[in-house]
């Protein structure tokens, strides 16, 4: 089956801070044309950081495009001293939450709104925390409130429609399917 | 603690076809003033859809923004004649897979991209799956191709990579958490 749309025109509308937007002119594989909005996005990263004590860290943070607080977890987009997504990792640690993970890997990788947006999300699990020695700096225009959930209070806040942000609700249902295997892997 | 931002400044930069966008200016809890890029975006549906003998229907889809084939779970965006989400969720299992759902269950309501853009879509789980009997027109620019996967089969294409839009990385995932519960949904 031939899917592939080609793209014959591109018309940059938009530069912003942290997105760029286009309209693309497609042929489709029918040979009729159709026209794509895109959002461009630099990559970025998210993490499940679980504390000795089997305990998310999760962000309260206003988000102005919802126009309210919302529950996530630590998350930050890639920048130029990124060689690879795991320094990123690192530094939304440690200017987030503070802390420093003793084991790191990924859980899976995902476009967060594939029908118009190239924004790739490499979300991660993060164990083995401790808190950093060389705090860095907070991104000035962020607000911040971190706490700690037991997965019984992240399925709570779930269940009120409070958890609702996208990459948080894979964290949230990849714990609940994996909780045995990340309970064995903490040294409380 | 305050996290609010007051907006300021509202300047619309673009009306797309599927998006509006725009840049805010917002007075931060400290006073500083900051930017932020804004999409605005329909709300949309997404289903989890699962056959009688256990397999959820994904769909192959060629995304512009992405140059290459998805693996998704069906979805779409809300529309003027929906006086709710679920309206469209059986239009779209309709057009999409040519499917409707004797139960139909909400497992979660996200914004896809939280930093940027106000999308909200509701996640649903579908069971009691027969085929239509009238088929509804089909979107003129979407070349689809549906094909059911067992749980085992998703976690190969997951492990591989493959599984890497965030709504249906939510719903393998709360699969996962929730397969002996699914299991026995089933009338097969």
């Amino acid at each position: 089956m031939n899917f592939e749309e080609k793209v014959i025109k591109h018309e940059p509308k938009f530069n912003g801070h942290i997105i760029d937007v286009e309209v693309q002119t497609v042929e489709l594989p029918n040979g009729q044309t159709a026209v794509r909005d895109i959002v461009h996005h630099v990559p970025a990263v998210a993490v499940l950081a679980i504390t000795p004590d089997n305990k998310a860290l999760i962000m309260q943070q206003w988000r102005t495009a919802l126009q309210k607080v919302t529950y996530e977890v630590p998350a930050g987009k890639l920048d130029a001293r990124d060689t690879n997504p795991l320094h990123a990792v690192v530094r939304e640690l440690n200017e987030e939450t503070r802390m420093q993970a003793g084991h790191i890997e990924e859980i899976s990788s995902f476009y967060l709104a594939s029908g118009y947006s190239d924004e790739l999300m490499h979300l991660y699990l993060a164990t083995d925390l401790t808190p950093v020695a060389d705090e860095l700096p907070q991104d000035f225009d962020e607000t911040l409130n971190v706490q700690a959930y037991s997965l019984d209070e992240l399925a709570k806040l779930n269940e009120a429609g409070k958890l609702d942000d996208s990459k948080t609700q894979i964290a949230y249902w990849y714990w609940q399917a994996n909780a045995a295997r990340v309970k064995g892997m903490l040294h409380g």
